[in-house]
């Protein structure tokens, strides 16, 4: 694809039989006692079974794929404290190449580990983002790697459509679809992908209180940093990015905020009654609905469950 | 059905049938990093994802659809700590009866929570197996209600063997099929399905050593009940029954044990790389894959995982 400039309608479809086999197909699970709590249909999209856990190995894999080898003949290099860093090293095994990764020196034990076991190569700095851009910039420069950013590179987002389009595919006849967001590379990729495929469902974005830029840049129109975030919804902690701010003011309907402790509440809510492992950033979608029943009242949903990796040693209702 | 004898196969398709609008077909997963540890490949059947969460319900619905209504007219009852307590009490709402629960006063409260939510009516006991058939005794007299024993019923049995058979459908390949064992219904039905719908495909029985009342009945030829077992493994505390004991004997292969560390660190891998919430007393079968890999190594494994009811409140690692 030419990742130069937005997708279009046949990047997000290349993407999906690009990465086909090297994700999963993830299932849609619903839950009859959810939907009697929320008064509606919830269709939840399991990307917490995708390969590396979250949704981030599409983007990952799409973007890895589809640039130029020569381009990324040196590997390819990122900061994440994250599931991108996990999906991105997991990436580069695919086509032999090495990933270096910069990761705050206080990420999660499980987060490292996932990064090792797909080979990746850590070069730890201080967990402030000034310090992660200038390592990662450190590590550009030794390495000669190419640069695959978490959220703002159209590829990534490219690849992050594909989870939407399969949920559409699945469920063609959804009032509205929910996405989490962070960096808006899930959500502007969500937003595309029902623009192209569904564009009678709405977009709607769920944000934690603690970490709301994406809220106050939607309605004041302009990109406004996240400035120390706080929330228990890790993977939601970053800002909007140049690349995802404008696609998402377009064609996103809504952005809606909630505090940490109703995201705590759903995220027990569905493992309980599911069984499946949700991370934090996930159950503020659900949260969202439960929050706002009138709202949602009778409408079919679509939510995306963003990823599973959660530390078991560090639950967050102990 | 004929429930005075042993399941036919026969049996075992028409209750396939009867219970078929009332439960989950439940998925068959995979997980590429376990098979990765395990040396074989696992098909893990998720009754963790059926209705009121475990295998239960199978039997349950079952059991209540193929007695003679006027039997049942003052309602089923039952004493269980457990989830067949929920799957009964849940069984019996699809009839508009009432089910009577004897249930011993330390049960857990997510226990006693979903028997609630079903409509269940409880009685509570002094936690013996003495109070609990003697309570039973009291509520039987009182209500005319009709005795649905947990494991010790051919309805019962013919109900759980219809997860083996889904699973034989879904992978007809099968070299092995392990299920845990407790008072022996998931075991003696999944050994009569495979007997009837996989002739080729062992059935292995996993046990916690803590409560080993199967492996010594199987190896002395003779019913040796439990006496103070002592494991995580809450479900598989019950001592073998008269009717399902016969059918593990002739059917079941072999039957090994595994100590509880071993199964909470399988409980925890499976929560950690498959993003699926599984009880302590479904983990004990697929311990003993990864405890025994020299016996299990290159086969194609089918493993029912029993159920996901767990207390979040109380993990077996903190």
């Amino acid at each position: 694809m030419d990742i130069s400039r937005e997708p279009c309608k046949e990047d997000i479809l290349t993407a999906a039989k690009r990465i086909f086999t090297y994700v999963n197909r993830t299932p849609v699970f619903t839950c009859s006692t959810i939907d009697n709590l929320a008064g509606a249909n919830i269709f939840f999209k399991c990307e917490n079974f995708q390969k590396a856990g979250a949704f981030k190995s599409r983007g990952a894999v799409n973007a890895v794929l589809s640039i130029d080898p020569n381009d990324i003949k040196h590997g390819v290099a990122t900061h994440s404290s994250g599931n991108h860093a996990a999906a991105l090293a997991r990436a580069a095994l695919l086509r032999n190449i090495p990933a270096y990764i910069v990761m705050p020196e206080d990420s999660s034990k499980v987060k490292i580990a996932a990064v090792k076991s797909y080979g990746g190569r850590i070069t730890f700095c201080t967990p402030t983002l000034a310090a992660r851009e200038e390592k990662l910039n450190e590590v550009l420069t030794e390495t000669h790697a190419f640069e695959i950013h978490p959220y703002n590179n159209y590829a990534i987002i490219a690849g992050q459509a594909t989870a939407a389009l399969e949920l559409i595919e699945d469920q063609p006849s959804l009032d509205t679809i929910i996405a989490p967001v962070g960096g808006g590379g899930l959500l502007s990729g969500t937003a595309l992908a029902a623009h192209y495929f569904l564009p009678s469902a709405k977009v709607i974005a769920a944000e934690p209180e603690g970490a709301d830029d994406a809220y106050k840049s939607f309605y004041q129109s302009k990109l406004i940093p996240s400035i120390n975030p706080d929330t228990i919804a890790d993977g939601l902690r970053t800002s909007l990015g140049s690349l995802t701010y404008p696609i998402i003011k377009r064609l996103v309907s809504d952005i809606i905020t909630v505090d940490d402790k109703a995201t705590i509440d759903t995220m027990k809510l569905v493992w309980e009654r599911m069984k499946i492992i949700i991370e934090p950033s996930s159950a503020v979608a659900l949260a969202i609905v439960l929050q706002n029943q009138q709202r949602f009242k009778g409408q079919k949903i679509g939510i995306i469950i963003s990823g599973g990796n959660v530390d078991l040693m560090q639950l967050p209702w102990k």
